[in-house]
């Protein structure tokens, strides 16, 4: 049971909430999030009364039982509409969400050099790119294969967003790097092997920026819609779910099985937008577009590709990387499918942003609208 | 290492090859197909000169040394191209393969009576279905459970051909029913559990009837392509693969976890048609649609899918049978799909048939004309 | 829902029965074992009455609702003691069971010659083994690999059982070799491969030997115990269920996962007698040793072990195949680990067998008392 | 390539020695451990002739070449033989490894509180176990489920510490909280969740602590050598593996699949001590036993098992804990199993410790001397 206190309610009285919590023989824990503070309730609560406790305070905005464990990313908490995360980039807000067109992601596994990422940034920009990824910090199987440029990647980085307008997704490994990745991040990626890092899940959470939320390699879809759920309690609302593939029995050809059913799965389970990597999720380059144009078919929201200007030179995940005309490519096809499947408005490879629009704060209020209009239906 | 014998050559040549490949320190063992006769070399081939044994005798045709494991069902052996494979129905020859129309199939999980079956059959047939489906013997987890109405259920599917003129695609589980069910089916199906049931590949393998391998629930791709190589190398080169999900650590919302990634992974490595069964492969109709759309923008030949008039009261598998309403509406959207990755002709929801050209004769013809190119090639 | 009927009522009552559960609105099908009938109940069953239905005649023996799916192998039907399995071979009955000192089975995979199976008989016998287990057809990936004697094992076997003593345990493929093979086994195996080979299951259930079954490779608990109810329910009681490894992400090292959890889990979910294959549990003689003691410290009832006198040059599983001097030194350790578990009576290397006491007729009167037993508990 | 530099080499030469191998057109990364620098050079590093680097500086202590990705890990690294790890607790040090007693750690999953963490450190002293283990940070799927009481607990573990004299293990989850957590605990706990958390792998190797690393629950053992090796690379030679079971398709009766074959094939390949955790290897209480008696038999050096004075009422996982006085009746059974593979002393129940023997400098002393004697060897 989740107890949500309205904004601006002083500590004093969220502690008497607490007290008298205690006193039906619940264990009250606070959740305190950024915008939010909002009291869970441990143990047995199958017998409490929920509106027995709205009645405790004025101060108790609502009184929740869901009967999913994932509270706030539940399509429930929507009245199952779709929710839409807009990211602010140099060109504007872009927006993700199942009524949007599709966003496309973009670069290299790691940044290696300015020339390279620049240079790479330009062309998938061309190609229809909203985003470039490129990582800083690389969680690598062994400590003796490249980690990462780390601080010198963020700034090449930071020129790249520079130099085209693009926004700029990027790991965090260590919640002793997340102040200086959101500096450099419009969104933050948390990677398949630290999705279980509750303690780096708290910290984004915490933080402003939205995050890119990876699957891990063996979660299960509840268990990811839980790892989301520690950012959203924390309060940020601001998640985008991307699957990458998981571990199956047969690693001979693909490195990962992409699981294409967890895309229909999600949207009967969350709001939250859907993003599919079909790099990670098959590890060969050869394989990529087939996976790509599959997502789009089965409703992503959004893709990202790893792109490389030359894979066979690759510091890291060469094999699975297309060349930029390789991709340009198949941004041509994932528009013909995007059409068929009614997704992409005509102007997809031109801008799907329009920065005078969708202002942060504009964006933010109609979230907050749809969430009061979702309440007061309840 | 494998020895193709012509076609004709005696008994006694083929004994005389295998005794001079046994003074070579190999042991041989005779393949025997319906129309051609192989030898395999078991044991350390690796230095045998394959000249050498092209000179044993005027009787062999070709020596191949296949680096995979699956030789005959290696695209290698197609010199990198896709086969096709034609299945004779009531309305003539049907073409599976990448350069034809998709082929859509559904029908009723089981065959439960004579004006279901019909009807069912007569409503995929005008939503586009070239084939029907539906279980005369079932494989059930429990021995309680609904096993299929056996031999009646054969005879009902044959009056639904008649009526309809649609092509029938039903499982055979037991050697012993082979004959019975390649009286009525025009193909046979060998269901997932059966994927390794090696006595009944090598059965269908020495009958005339083209074959539907369904991948074993934990096959990897590889075991699966060596289970097709049993009926190929039984003599029946027409099989098609499909895939129907795999094994994984999450059943909590889908059944199966659906391998569209073995799409593009098996078009690199074999020649085969490939189909995708979406309804096994989620095990929730309400997935269905999504996965079907993503099996034809990944590249999939033919779509397998449950259609049942009354999904709630099914005996076996309602929850994944479509209605018919709901096929009909699916099979508007697979044409969108499709035409936008160009795999179709726009004749897709009329005839894929044209049974004047491909008599079966012909299609034979051009089937060895193509081998015989090949070898020459080689 | 499971009807058992009196032994001896004839089949018009049983007809009569079935009419009057039809006007119930369920379905009843009949389940024809060899010593008994039982009506199972399909549909919707929760609305019944047992007692209703007891009152539709005298020779309802007893009518059982089971919660868990597998009935006739779940250990409440027993009344929560184990059963045991009393297996015939030339040196008298050997009994497998939680209270029974352990059974040891070894051999080669395949039999290959007449020296070699005669030769490992003698060595396993001399180890402590009960039962010699060889290959007569089988189960191959390839169809280009070596699939077994056939027949020709069968004799061999035979002979191996004549000169030895020991029992023998072989596996069956195909429904049309079940009385070759039933004539010289003492134990039927059904491989991993065919464990969901319904039309297989049904089938050994009608015949009187007793049934090894292997756990499928990705088989759960669940599935592996309802494949044993399709054999006990065709009314042979005499199962064993052996454990021999399951399909995980990690094949680098060990072919398989071995899953020693599942006999804890076994021993609270059923009375039949569990045993462990390690060799095919690992596929490396070299883990052997380790895992062969692991499972009788976790309370296995049997130990299947892979022998070969020359392992380098098997024809088949070379790999995993201990010498006869590594078996005959790991069962003095298993020696140890039983007396440690006390598991063992002092006689365990020498006869566990007293073939003047439990002669077969005797023994199914014993299982035959424990029932009734049991039944006048209910 | 592995290129290990003396101690007390300056850093001018390092960087001196890292030019020239640039020039080799290798890439040099520098793994700075609390003791050693290693050099490690990235990319194609085949061509390269070991010898010719020797001589590029008397500061080069040696070149490796491992074949294996895990290098220092690698049972090679300690020419076969398998290492010691010595923890210093409060009674003196405990020895882990091969040729020692089995070391049991016992304790509840999280602590709750002061009476309840010292009775129960009490109780599994009494009955033979060297670690009280106790969860402050707790890693929870759900973000409103009991994370653990945090430095409160760490305080509480403290005074259990000081009561009994065992020695502390605890999880850490933070970077930042590794400080804190390593004043308190005796050996430091890396959860499955973050076995690929690689920051916090990186910090644990920079500090003195012993570390207990538990495999991941979808980790390969290859991957999971490689979660040691950044421990080891980062200069903390002390770390302990633990097995706790792997994810599979099958969650029905056991929450993970205790993967004991893990035992023998980390044994033929690192030399490092092997524990298991049967508690979290099975999720049930009823299992535990039978899982912690195979582990003993399969060859592990150490048991963590999850013991609760109440487990009805545990705030965290409950159903898989033990009574104290289950846990007392399993510590006999380990004891008889123990001695049958001869692993343990007569004293396993007493002190396995002798603390004026093996002082802290002279155990680090005896594994120096090895590491030496095994250079020289090379």
């Amino acid at each position: 049971m989740i107890i949500v206190i309205k904004t601006e309610t002083n500590t004093l009285e969220i502690q008497r909430i607490c007290q008298e919590l205690q006193r039906l023989n619940a264990t009250p824990e606070q959740i305190v999030g950024k915008h939010k503070v909002a009291i869970s309730l441990v143990g047995d609560t199958a017998t409490i009364n929920p509106q027995q406790i709205q009645q405790l305070s004025p101060a108790i905005e609502r009184v929740l039982r869901v009967k999913q464990p994932f509270k706030l990313a539940s399509r429930e908490f929507r009245c199952g509409e779709s929710s839409e995360v807009f990211v602010e980039t140099p060109s504007g807000f872009v927006a993700f969400g199942q009524n949007r067109p599709i966003v496309a992601i973009a670069g290299p596994c790691s940044v290696e050099n300015e020339e390279m990422i620049v240079q790479t940034a330009g062309q998938v920009k061309a190609a229809g790119a909203k985003f470039l990824r490129g990582g800083a910090y690389k969680p690598r199987t062994s400590p003796y294969a490249f980690q990462g440029h780390g601080e010198r990647a963020l700034s090449l980085l930071t020129t790249a967003r520079q130099e085209t307008g693009l926004g700029i997704v990027t790991e965090v490994m260590d919640t002793a790097d997340i102040d200086k990745v959101a500096e450099v991040a419009d969104m933050i990626q948390i990677g398949a092997r630290n999705m279980h890092n509750f303690s780096l899940l708290k910290k984004v959470g915490t933080q402003d920026k939205p995050v890119l939320l990876k699957r891990g390699m063996s979660a299960t879809i509840e268990e990811w819609l839980m790892a989301a759920e520690y950012i959203l309690a924390a309060g940020n609302p601001n998640v985008i779910l991307c699957e990458r593939g998981i571990r199956s029995f047969d690693r001979q050809y693909a490195r990962n099985t992409l699981d294409l059913g967890a895309i229909p799965v999600l949207r009967t389970l969350t709001h939250l937008p859907i993003m599919v990597d079909p790099s990670h999720g098959t590890g060969q380059a050869e394989y990529v577009p087939a996976m790509a144009l599959a997502a789009i078919a089965a409703g992503a929201d959004s893709l990202m590709i790893e792109v490389h200007p030359n894979p066979g030179k690759a510091l890291s995940d060469g094999s699975q990387s297309l060349t930029p005309q390789e991709y340009n490519e198949l941004m041509q096809q994932i528009s013909a499918i995007a059409q068929a499947v009614g997704r992409c408005s005509p102007s997809f490879l031109r801008a799907t942003v329009d920065s005078s629009l969708h202002k942060h704060r504009a964006a933010r209020a109609i979230c907050d609208q749809t969430i009061t209009a979702m309440i007061s239906k309840k």
